[in-house]
């Protein structure tokens, strides 16, 4: 399973052209034939097929199927799934959902990585009428798929539940749970409304101002740009070539936080912008060397580089020197708080930075948190 | 509630030295001077405090404590809260609870707009120890806290459970359910494992790398930089300023696609490249010209332009001409999905966009959906 859960964003998708996981097999494609699709590499029932990248699938095995068991399966219209599917039904965006579920994918890991199987998601999102539900849940049914819906429209969860007892598709209300809790603490009934409903509050307001800005902000700070506006950050992050600042820095901005990223490169003095900055805002990434290298290795060859610059780049000596000289500069400045980003998601090193960032400010007991108000 | 539910990143942070919603009354702020708090609007009970701004507390009026009311209550170190608060508890980054919590808070609107309450959210990550978890729920007891939870680890779950159970705090399991379903569908168990254990499985997978392939490729193309590269974009963004290309290309680069925006500026021929793109690809922007007009005149004023220059950049006339040389673009091409982002959150129109982008092509249904494998 490629999929990291505990948060974050989804894995990119499946490429155009080869993102239909499952296969309508006409009644003409009999078991035999479908024996030699199984060899060929297509298909299997009911189980999930491998593939070996994102484009192909990896070769099943062969079978041994008769005439005789030809004609016992002609008329039937068999429907082939290949992997396990989940579907992910929401009245809005769908990303709840679906950012939920990524995370618990994160616990079956070893569903993929040591069996060979994979897991499918739907995401079936501004599912706002029941028509349009039960034909979902209805093809969940045929193709053996669970359902997980979040619907603000208690109605249309009654029916998401009705609907998938009634075909027998297992199915979890993600929502619903958090939302009940919510009205009991508050003693407040929910809306119910979905969104973009006339009676939900208007998108618009300060705070999502205020996140654009951050965005647009990061963007043009990206990679030690306007050294100049070092000052107007809520957070810094320094470190050599390849330790993620660029998409740490518009991960962060997303959640509202200006972001500059300011490179180290062997022997190129920081701008000294930098060393103004308050030094609880600065945070300096850290990583391994091998695994630097590898990934700089990977990078250099990507871009198509030449042999020197590669070597430049990548090679264990320059990639040692850049790291001791970033190092140098971190120990000056002993307010700078040193994260190591070695095999860490983007998620993970963003939740680690944000809690040092609150640090100290928010937190009702002695365990740091990250706190917020509506 | 600033907050808008189902999906996407939570608002902007609570700015620094504001950001501690609970205040401690010390043992002279009897219980007579409570009660004039709370009848003039400024501190409650139990009951959450309304600051007119992100910075300051509204003014408690003052208080005419009698030495007799003081003797009632001066031994009592009385905690007020204000605003009802949200624990959220995990063993990872914490993202999932507070995707998910956020989402829910969406159906809650009501409770601070009409009703000048808040809502405080406290998010503790990382919390791999038993220990730890009892503190934080300890203090949710004594602070009148729900808690949220997200813990991998089935025995930090079962603790969480009965830790809130016993102090009578108000709890609910987001991940548990989630990964029981799963479980049950795939018929194998959850690993346990929390994010960065080392049993998981490494995250610097061929995905991840895409995914950041991604976001940096975006980065680079914003604002119309180099459309020689339109044609590497897997979706591209055409519109007049400010209708959130960049905020929506790097929210969709982080979920792993190459996005490109491209500005229309009136008057101004859009490269010959961006008519080369596969016409699918292209996703205009449009918005109701009043809107539009708005957010450019605040836009003007945060960037202190002259009368001139913010006539001509949010006047209603430079701006309705403006729209109108983009809609006839957007008519001379008609494979281009035009997309209305008025009064719509970023996530919002990136889920329409990922939809159509998707349409025809993962469907298992007649209803279109976004399909990922795992």
């Amino acid at each position: 399973m490629s999929q990291h859960g505990v948060s974050g964003n989804p894995e990119p998708p499946i490429p155009t052209g080869s993102s239909s996981p499952k296969m309508k097999i006409s009644p003409k494609l009999n078991r035999w034939s479908m024996g030699r699709a199984l060899r060929s590499g297509g298909v299997k029932l009911d189980r999930p097929i491998r593939r070996t990248d994102n484009t192909h699938f990896r070769q099943a095995t062969e079978s041994n199927e008769t005439e005789e068991d030809d004609k016992k399966t002609s008329a039937i219209d068999v429907e082939i799934t290949a992997g396990k599917s989940i579907y992910l039904i929401s009245d809005g965006t769908g990303w709840t959902a679906e950012h939920s579920v990524n995370a618990a994918l994160g616990q079956f890991e070893d569903y993929s990585v040591n069996r060979g199987s994979s897991v499918n998601t739907h995401l079936f999102s501004w599912v706002e009428d029941e028509e349009k539900l039960i034909e979902i849940i209805n093809q969940a049914a045929k193709e053996g798929a669970m359902c997980f819906y979040t619907l603000a429209n208690p109605l249309m969860a009654k029916s998401a539940k009705q609907a998938c007892d009634q075909c027998g598709v297992l199915s979890v209300d993600i929502l619903g749970p958090i939302i009940e809790g919510i009205a009991s603490h508050l003693g407040v009934s929910p809306s119910g409304l979905t969104r973009g409903a006339a009676g939900r509050v208007k998108t618009l307001n300060d705070a999502y101002f205020k996140r654009i800005e951050a965005i647009e902000f990061t963007i043009k700070q990206d990679d030690g740009t306007l050294p100049e506006n070092l000052s107007k950050a809520d957070i810094v992050l320094v470190g050599v070539s390849r330790t993620g600042k660029t998409p740490l820095s518009t991960y962060i901005a997303q959640k509202g936080y200006k972001v500059a990223n300011v490179p180290f490169v062997m022997g190129v003095e920081p701008p000294r912008t930098l060393f103004d900055v308050e030094p609880r805002k600065v945070f300096a990434l850290k990583i391994q060397l091998v695994v630097l290298q590898a990934i700089r290795r990977t990078r250099a060859r990507t871009l198509g580089v030449d042999t020197q610059a590669e070597n430049n780049y990548s090679g264990i000596d320059p990639v040692r020197k850049e790291l001791d000289f970033a190092s140098r500069i971190f120990a000056e400045n002993p307010g700078w708080a040193v994260i190591d980003v070695t095999n860490k998601a983007i998620e993970e090193t963003a939740a680690v930075i944000l809690r040092l960032y609150h640090d100290g400010r928010d937190s009702t007991t002695s365990v740091p948190c990250i706190s917020q108000r509506y």
